[in-house]
């Protein structure tokens, strides 16, 4: 099933695993450089490869796309924004399940992303790497016995491996840890980001934690030092609960319920606020204190309610107010749904 | 029955309407100067004098009363938070449904309180009137050929009535326009005031307006000048609705649901925070968007989340979390019998 309908390890406070593999092939110049003959030639060459393989993609051509599906694209995390802004020719081949997809023509010739629900991080590798060594047994490949796996930016020369984690950290949040803790990491060779990438703030109280070092270390090693960061952050997320919401267990309620009763009603709702109260509900979750809901049903709500697919499920561009209208409609739906559900 | 069960005229926009006249015994000094002695003479003969009147009346001993019950008395508007501060003795007689309530050794000797739902405040005045006439026919009573009745303070010298509405006015709170209101009104000899009274700044949108003048002006004259006002006030609301909250229905409605949500949904509430959502929930009954709902029982919900009422019907003192917790299961009790009432 598509990850973000499902719920993994640890699901309770991750929300997702997130492993990429950088690939570029021998004869061809990287990025810019690349003419768009020689673009679409590569293309071509990849998808032969792909698709010889037996694995099962669907080919989807971007350029078919309405700007609401490709948006849709970015939000489900299937593609980069920069995949769209790319000058040359550019490709998606997808799993069937979303939990492949491959970009071609990025800033690397070949990107291979695998995605899983929760803390999954060695399985959703594997089957990166498995796509990876197809590919690579199939086409030359930019490698050197030096420095191992070449690509057009020299932070992913080597294993080309980006694997990162979303989290959910609300007490840490709201405790104003987040900050401390990501200059730390840094020094480890972590970087943690928001909910929305690189320079976004932390929106719902998500925070992705990914590797920065891609040489010197294999990938084994590396995602299992990954993993124990996680593991260390998780804990430190517990502890700071009580600290973050008081041993009084009502005034977590209170959140929680009020969130629900937020998310139940409003006609209107931005998703900014939204993720902050689907943040709150997801903290009820995990804490049993919002029955009929689950961890997976808030990871569907995320996806559903970002700008691009919400308009790619109505089938046509909306304005802010209609977006924040319809918006507002799929989570009072779903909230009734849960609380009917806990209801019987 | 008693007027924050009911919803009068006009009850969609006003509360309620409340009339004082303020009477004084002859033979006695006012306020301060009187003799504990001579105060607790004063009030056996006010008693006796109402009593024999044949009307029904309540004689509550306020010093038998816990300081939540006091409390409670000063929310239900039947006492003024100062009659529970005189060094002499004080009393109270209240008719059976609280329409009537007359405060005895407060700033005046007697002060005769008649509250109705809506606006309503001829009916009030008479039913104060009355009662005034029975006291003044039985004892000799402060009163001069030139001023009329003299008072402890000049300000109420002359009809000793002061004439009240509570207003519902959240389009004019919203745009900000009751401070250039109340000056306007200042200079017509009326005073504006918030839900607490005096000092306090507008909570729930609920905006008091009352008399300054007591002399030169006869009762039914200046309460005819009142009802005007306040009809002027309420078209103005009534006009500033579309500019406060959009022509744009989905806004309001968006307002309104989301007091119904976090009302029926929070654990823990403070009064002011109430205060504000009924606001948002009456918005609902006036504009037909709060089915199940009713003015009378905002105009009671009003009344049990203070303090005073509420510890009062936990028939205990209860600290500050204590009481947020009770205000929001009254709340949350409420906003559910209304959805249920509003789903069959």
């Amino acid at each position: 099933m598509t990850w973000y309908l499902t719920s993994g390890p640890e699901g309770d406070l991750i929300v997702s695993s997130r492993i990429r593999l950088a690939r570029n092939l021998k004869d061809y110049p990287f990025g810019a450089r690349l003419t768009p003959e020689q673009g679409t030639e590569l293309l071509e060459r990849i998808r032969g490869a792909c698709r010889a393989s037996g694995d099962d993609y669907l080919d989807v051509h971007l350029e078919d796309l309405s700007p609401q599906e490709q948006l849709s694209l970015v939000e489900r995390r299937l593609i980069s924004p920069e995949l769209l802004e790319q000058p040359n020719p550019v490709g998606l081949l997808l799993g069937r399940d979303e939990s492949i997809a491959i970009m071609l023509g990025e800033e690397d010739h070949i990107r291979i992303q695998s995605m899983r629900a929760g803390l999954d991080l060695v399985p959703a590798w594997e089957a990166a790497d498995a796509v990876a060594r197809i590919i690579e047994s199939r086409l030359p490949i930019a490698w050197s016995e030096r420095y191992g796996f070449l690509t057009a930016c020299p932070t992913n020369v080597g294993t080309g491996l980006r694997a990162s984690v979303m989290m959910h950290l609300p007490a840490l949040t709201r405790l104003g840890q987040i900050e401390a803790l990501s200059r730390n990491l840094s020094k480890l060779g972590f970087t943690v980001r928001g909910y929305h990438g690189e320079h976004s703030r932390t929106q719902g109280c998500l925070v992705q934690i990914s590797n920065q070092l891609t040489l010197g270390i294999g990938e084994r090693d590396l995602l299992s030092d990954l993993g124990q960061i996680v593991e260390q952050m998780l804990q430190l997320e517990r502890r700071a609960r009580e600290q973050a919401f008081g041993s009084d267990d009502i005034r977590t309620a209170d959140r929680v319920q009020r969130a629900i009763g937020i998310l139940g009603h409003a006609r209107l709702i931005t998703s900014e606020e939204a993720l902050d109260l689907l943040s709150d509900l997801r903290l009820g979750v995990e804490l049993g204190l919002a029955p009929g809901f689950s961890a997976a049903q808030i990871n569907s709500l995320m996806i559903q309610i970002e700008p691009g697919t919400l308009q790619k499920s109505a089938g046509r561009p909306l304005e802010a107010p209609e977006r924040d209208c319809r918006r507002a409609d799929i989570l009072r739906n779903a909230i009734a749904a849960g609380r009917s559900a806990a209801a019987t």
